[in-house]
């Protein structure tokens, strides 16, 4: 095996990255190294790229960014026993401590103490990448590569959908960003009446459109709550799911769930957001989920049975295929608004 | 409107029916004339026909039976707000008192007061049929009328099935009488993953399969345990709905079910059963839901949503379509094991 | 019986009350005539009688307001039959229309159509009050007089409260007014490991500690953020009960939460409110429920279970006790901040 | 430190047990040497020491039994980061896998892979026993060593109570052995509104009283369904506690529910038993509930906030205490029926 590898470094503390050799990295006895196969892009990445404010705050380079990943197990600890060199395999890049309170009592997606790897560690966006055992989700080997690179994201969609009934409910989609689009796919599969996808993007709603939502509608041009309420008997929708981070999204967003229905808020706005509590929550008898991270592990349960199961179609998702080395041209694409989820592929 | 009309009538305390002419019931100020469109036949109806003890302890003749259907609203009584004339419609027959523990915290499904039209009152096997306007259920007049006519047993199906989580999970379904395969649609619909259908008889066998189950068993010939730890890497179903009433079946739903399982038990055992309480349930740390019924009325709106947005294919269950003068003809049917759900028509 | 009867009146748009001779109001056939004993006094009170902007656009005088109350059943309509004369009484005074979705899936505490009787109709501030059936609670008779007077604000206590978790659990309540104080009360009794009461007037913070909060703290003059911090091993509370509807108040209390934590928010904000969602909701995963009224009737039945158990000392929280008469001098002593529950006596 | 110690062991496969000395165990780099400071028997101890048919097939000689105990920290592996030597502990002695299903998805208390200490390993009737780092509990100094050695037992009863809701509940709890008994303090503590508590053993419904059950029933001489019936306005208990494992008491339990309740079954009955399913859960609509060991580990987070906060009193549960030496004497207490709760303390 070669000690060294191809991989995206972010070197300084400014804008850009390298793609250079760096050597493979070295695993602990409960580690496992794992030879990348594919890695898929997530805004994250880009405020890396882009050095901005939050990224200056957080990340310490040099570091390898990359937090979904799909591979195969070159190397195990010794002290590993769950998976060994060949089997596919994906991971939760979050890993908590183990140890808190939240961990202890089945919220480790809010683990205080959380490192997620391709944030606060080298990542996935290199040849080879090292995750705790505790970490790694072994794959049907018959899953796509490009399915098994885009877990992270499908999981917060799977946790955003689950997170309370959704069965014969309404459902408005907040933004369709792809952790939104893949949103669809799962409202759907898992028995949602009515799918409503909110975007400004019309790339966005072309891909919403290619996922089945049966409205999607423009925020920007159109009157969302008056089609809602047409659409629903003047009733509103009984379930909401925020993806957008934006305020105005978010406002909307209330404003169309019906009287004691539900909202997930996954999307994360930047800045402190002004509500009307009264009118759209208290008055409105809603449930507010903070939606944070995967479940773990029953997120990915759900994702694996969903997948084997062959109830989610998330190709018009994936808009690109790069290969690895072109990560700066991603970024490019990422920014023109024309891209949804792009797959990285290493060179060897 | 003419002042008599064609029932099914039990006229007397012993085995089978008359099929005559009676007045057109009378209705109150809150009450509703409905025209029957259709109705469909329920085991509870053979029962009352052959007059088994069951119905000798329950059922005072002379009684009109049926208590599935759907019609179009004749007349409305004084107080009557919610539908008029030449609305269609179909009726929730459970009629509960609204006064009791029971009903004021949301479990109206099990009122002990409740009383049943077509068991405790005369029901739907006629030209028409009078329902408070508290259980009317308004339909969309798209909906086809053996859709309409089947909204009892269906929604025994969705409460069921949606009484605890079910997407992305794995579900055996012991006994595939026509709730049992109403429960095969609805659970695919709401994202169960894999769908195993249990059944001796090959009639019913062959409908699972018409279905779509994943996979269609026969406990009296087949090692279903054997099977099912198969298919799920040893570990059993997530969640099992019991729809048969046989204790043997019973007992091998208990075993398959995965450990943190859910059982609903909807299939009405003749008597008591054994049951390896330590192993099946305690050790297990299993969830057993008793089902009666539909909720009233979240059950009537899931089933109208999955309904409209065409999620259920429910046209292999509807076997046989008969005038309503056939009833008797119908009973032979069911009893020969070659039906499944009969639809009635009255003659006018 | 008379025919006329003294009442608390709103005679016109404008401040004030009159407390004059009106007639003893007619009651319909499924209505029931009570003969109040105890009436309370509650914020939304003061908001009429001082004709603020919410009551210029709510109120339509005249109105006799009042809608916390208990009383002895004078007459009964011709359709009644829970209830007869002699009977004690209080009732829900949220009157839902009984036929909404809301209404009909068990969440009529947020029905879209509700009257409410004090507001919307003649309330309780008067000799004899009407109730719709539906809407009476049946007392014990060993129940006293002043505890029978404050169920609906107690009711929105055990609604907070007990809206989901709480045993074994640590609880901030945000605003001790009359609720607040009930609710530490009511957490108490159900197992709430520690209390903190946050709250900046003097006088409450002393009934606070009458109700046996464990920790009563000083927004305005103590570093709350710090001392539960503190008393927590750093984690925060795992339940926030919001009953003040202060922006800053409601900020504290989702900063103090600890993450995967429970707010339940019923306080009502008098304008929108800026919170950091992203830190207070979504990176914590946080559940937030917006509370109204109290659920029809499952509070009601675990108010009654409470108070029979000999659970609740709500006795501090009753600091005056008036003729009905002297109401103006009850609503200058609310003003004072000297006040927390006022009971009002009729003079016959 | 001394290489031997002295310790409670099943030597052979026969009745009876040898207290002898024994040297100290080592441990290893995630583990923790505790010296033991207290430990209580159950009645799987019993059945060990009577090597009754259950022993004979799980327990391997020699063994230490024991896995209900509370001590002090001697030693710790060298990667144990969370406690020290010196530090007051407990422990779970339920050690999952981690690796599992039911481990990944919050559902370790049946984990299919579970070692119980002192039952499959060496426990806890010894100067010093091993404890995995991940299994340990730290305690409050201050919290008393009787105490301590029973949080084992108490957390069996900490689950079964908070497996669904309490507050404001009726409950009944079958069967007042030491876990029984906790739970009437347990309930009483989450605000169950009445405690009925149906014990056959006088010793131990005297020990019910003592527990402030609001009503002790004797099933053997009692008619328990009228008196319970006549105590709830004819609608039987909302929640059922099973601790008995015995099969009439079982039966009695699910007719004392009510329609629409909760059973939670703790109790294991030695063999099958005959339930008539339909009447008791199904037309009941009754939601059942297998509990196993303890939440891992949410009952241990609530059972350290009950115990700090005072809401326990279980003093009277713990009828003797004894030097470890005089187990065999313990053994004989408990087959008196005179005992409930023994506290054994190590020599040294």
């Amino acid at each position: 095996m070669s000690q060294s590898m191809q991989a995206v470094v972010k070197t300084s503390a400014k804008p850009g990255v390298e793609v250079r050799e760096v050597p493979v990295p070295s695993y602990g006895p409960s580690e496992v190294l794992v030879k990348v196969d594919a890695a898929s892009v997530c805004g994250t990445d880009l405020h890396i790229y882009d050095w901005d404010p939050w990224a200056q705050g957080r990340i310490h380079p040099p570091l390898i960014p990359g937090h979904e990943f799909c591979g195969t197990v070159a190397k195990v600890g010794e002290q590993v026993t769950t998976v060994r060199p060949g089997d596919f395999v994906s991971a939760e890049m979050h890993v908590a401590c183990g140890k808190c309170l939240q961990c202890r009592i089945g919220q480790a997606h809010v683990c205080q103490y959380v490192k997620i790897i391709g944030v606060d560690a080298n990542g996935a966006f290199a040849d080879f990448v090292v995750i705790p055992e505790s970490n790694i989700w072994k794959l049907d080997p018959a899953l796509p590569r490009e399915y098994g690179s885009i877990l992270d994201p499908l999981g917060n969609a799977v946790h955003t959908v689950l997170a309370a009934e959704i069965a014969a409910r309404s459902v408005a989609i907040v933004g369709c960003g792809p952790i939104g689009l893949f949103a669809i796919a799962v409202a759907r599969a898992c028995g949602a009446s009515t799918v409503f996808a909110l975007e400004v993007n019309e790339h966005r709603r072309k891909l919403a459109q290619a996922m089945h939502a049966d409205h999607v509608l423009n925020p920007a041009t159109e009157d969302v709550a008056a089609m809602v309420a047409e659409k629903t008997g003047g009733i509103g929708v009984d379930v909401v799911l925020e993806m957008s981070g934006h305020a105005d999204a978010m406002r909307l967003g209330f404003q169309i769930l019906r009287t004691g229905g539900r909202v997930s808020l996954l999307g994360i706005p930047a800045k402190p957001v002004e509500l009307d509590f009264a009118r759209d929550i208290i008055f409105k008898g809603a449930t507010v989920l903070g939606i944070n991270g995967r479940k773990m592990y029953e997120t990915w349960y759900q994702m694996e049975a969903l997948l084997k199961a062959g109830k989610l179609d998330l190709s018009p998702v994936i808009t690109h295929r790069l290969p690895m080395s072109d990560f700066a041209h991603g970024m490019e694409l990422l920014k023109s608004g024309e891209a949804s989820k792009i797959v990285l592929t290493p060179a060897k």
